[in-house]
């Protein structure tokens, strides 16, 4: 099938999906949900060959472990798609309402995006997820899933289509496009007049890919080279304690602190508690001149790794003499995700707040909380750096657009 | 000065520009529109220049009368400053305030978009109204003109700039490229790291390059194929004049209607009172054969009259069996701008509003409605026709984004 005739299918299906309610909407989720538990042999038959020409294409074993599924991972596919059946439906929230001096009636209603287009990499279990968030927010979706999680991909959406059409709903409701090439995606990213929007999950390289090459709308997400500002006034032992749950707790994710901004004033107490850390922890410091004088056995930061996204056990530290500076220094490296200032000065707060340019910025905490779960969205669909639509964690609200619904007795302009 | 330096001067203003308080925008405000009155005799003697130049190359009668500026249009551009100066800020808005069970305070505050790039055509006084909107929404704005404005642009620019710098604020707030070459409009349209959005303002080719050619985030703009559909229980005469009105108050803007679609059963009473008042107001009415053979002094209409925006005092005319066909017909060939029903009866009025995917869908009024100033938005930056970020008249609010601030007192993610 043509990617072409996808969006037309989709559109096709969102005519229909528009006039679910709530209640519809929930009822078909749950059946969904049964559907992957049911469907479990066939998902799980399907995932065994792909794992077998993984192997065989020496992917790694991170890559490995995240392409697998099992009983267990179907179970929580199952309750994801749940759980977002218990949220709150977005739609049909009216926003604002006006009546104008002529007596039109102006109401602003939230309303679905309509068409989503997701392009991922090797996990699976975004199939399910995507599909629901999507859903729920009143979209049809079309997922383009990465050549190595083909099959297992394949059979989670036969199980999801089957459940939407037993429902009476439009299997079209969510389409997977039945081919990895490197064209497919091309083409989804020119549907332009079928999809309202497209969202990359995964690497740097594809989000980077996307935004380049797409003509249709797109949300840019995930890529963060997130700072830790340690102030002057900082408690030093509260600054070590969130470095190592923002470095270590999980590395390889897009809200692990990348790199350290320090006052200098505060090197000399800092410095030496943050190397005992790091050293626990096998974290590489990479850090300027002035904090090498100090802690010597640091590696010597070049330029670039002002800019560098490591998702590795590798933390960057600049020195600086001031809050301005470490404003500055955070605007020109950040990628707009997370950035913490650790302090007791509540006016150095303030300023950090206002001035940092990025999704979320934080005082006295872990650059780890940027997620949707954390944030009480109830589930994401992915992490915006972009200032347009949606900054930050992305549920249910953030897959939806609105309308002007205007009401007459016969008003023309004068 | 190479494209990307505006973008390194318009980040750099940005620094400065979110320090800014709503009484000291409003204050420079009403100095730049002081300012455009007192360099009247500047900004006038470049205009002249352009508007001999453009003559010379044989710019059409209309076009001319858009770029040709005099004492009293430089008034008004002034007085649109102040009354931008007058509206309510937007930004520092808390959108939401949660606390989570962790302790985490969490705020989502509406802050600028950031470094705003607009292209434009011929009209000068877009400089102007353009710099003060993005301004009161603590936004920099680079500026892209047409080149038979260039002139003018950089007079209004100048004073503009002026007037910044004499209230101690970056001139760089206003930047305008000092070439209309194609390619300085290509290099806007990559200047991602820079640029936070693109805003077209123009005609359809413009607005299908940026959208094409852009790899920064875009708000696409303008162009409307508008419907007004006549359903069975139409007061005939509402509809005629409600026709009349988004036919010909103005043509040639996206807001104007393009295509009746008409129930059949009421083509024997509405269609003869069409005639006349079509006739009246010299647009010719290209119609199906179903129509024809009511009225078949109609010309012939062929099936891409259906997607045709005219801008011209011409309609389509599509007759329709039922409310669905209607529907159906208006969302595969609108634009996502404005389409109306006239009716009478409630539940076809409600089907109408929920089921059209339109940016603005009207109940017995005229699609001329669709406007900034008419929607109470005090003034607008341009009309989105997609889905994401903002629908619509885009007013102050459009022009912003929002940020997560969180404080903590030392949380780390388990």
């Amino acid at each position: 099938m043509e990617t072409v005739e996808y969006g037309k299918r989709a559109k096709a299906a969102m005519a229909q999906l528009i006039r679910m309610d709530t209640e519809e909407k929930n009822r078909v989720l749950l059946s969904c949900a049964d559907a992957l538990e049911a469907d479990c042999r066939e998902i799980l038959s399907a995932n065994e060959k792909d794992y077998r020409n993984a192997v065989g294409n020496n992917m790694t074993a991170g890559m490995l472990d995240r392409l697998l599924l099992n009983e267990k991972r179907i179970a929580e596919m199952a309750d994801a798609v749940r759980k977002i059946a218990s949220l709150p439906d977005p739609v049909g929230e009216i926003l604002s309402e006006d009546k104008r001096p002529n007596g039109l009636l102006i109401r602003k209603v939230r309303v679905p995006l309509g068409v989503i287009g997701i392009i991922y990499e090797a996990r699976p279990n975004v199939t399910s997820d995507a599909f629901a968030l999507c859903f729920k927010a009143g979209n049809a979706v079309i997922l383009r899933g990465g050549s190595d999680a083909l099959l297992s991909n394949q059979a989670i959406t036969d199980s999801l289509r089957s459940a939407l059409s037993a429902n009476g709903f439009p299997a079209d409701a969510v389409l997977l496009l039945n081919s990895s090439s490197r064209e497919s995606a091309q083409e989804l990213m020119h549907l332009n007049g079928y999809l309202d929007c497209l969202i990359p999950r995964g690497s740097a390289g594809l989000i980077r890919t996307v935004v380049k090459e797409s003509t249709v709308p797109v949300i840019e997400t995930g890529s963060g080279n997130c700072h830790i500002y340690v102030d002057e006034t900082a408690d030093t032992d509260m600054a070590v304690s969130i470095i190592v749950n923002a470095k270590t707790q999980r590395t390889g994710v897009c809200n692990s602190c990348e790199s350290l901004v320090v006052n200098r004033k505060i090197e000399k107490e800092l410095l030496p508690k943050l190397e005992k850390a790091m050293k626990e922890h096998q974290v590489e410091v990479r850090a300027d001149e002035e904090a090498r004088e100090i802690i010597p056995v640091f590696k010597k930061a070049a330029e670039e790794d002002w800019g560098t996204e490591y998702l590795d056990l590798i933390l960057s530290l600049k020195t600086v003499d001031s809050l301005e500076e470490a404003i500055e220094h955070i605007n020109r490296y950040n990628t707009g995700h997370s950035e913490t200032i650790v302090t007791k000065d509540r006016s150095h707060a303030e300023k950090f707040l206002h001035e940092i340019d990025a999704a979320c910025v934080y005082v006295n905490a872990s650059t780890r909380f940027t997620d949707g779960g954390e944030f009480g969205l109830g589930a994401e669909i992915g992490i915006s750096t972009q200032k347009l639509h949606a900054r930050g964690p992305m549920g249910l609200k953030e897959l939806t657009s609105y309308k002007y619904e205007i009401t007459g007795n016969g008003q023309v302009r004068p």
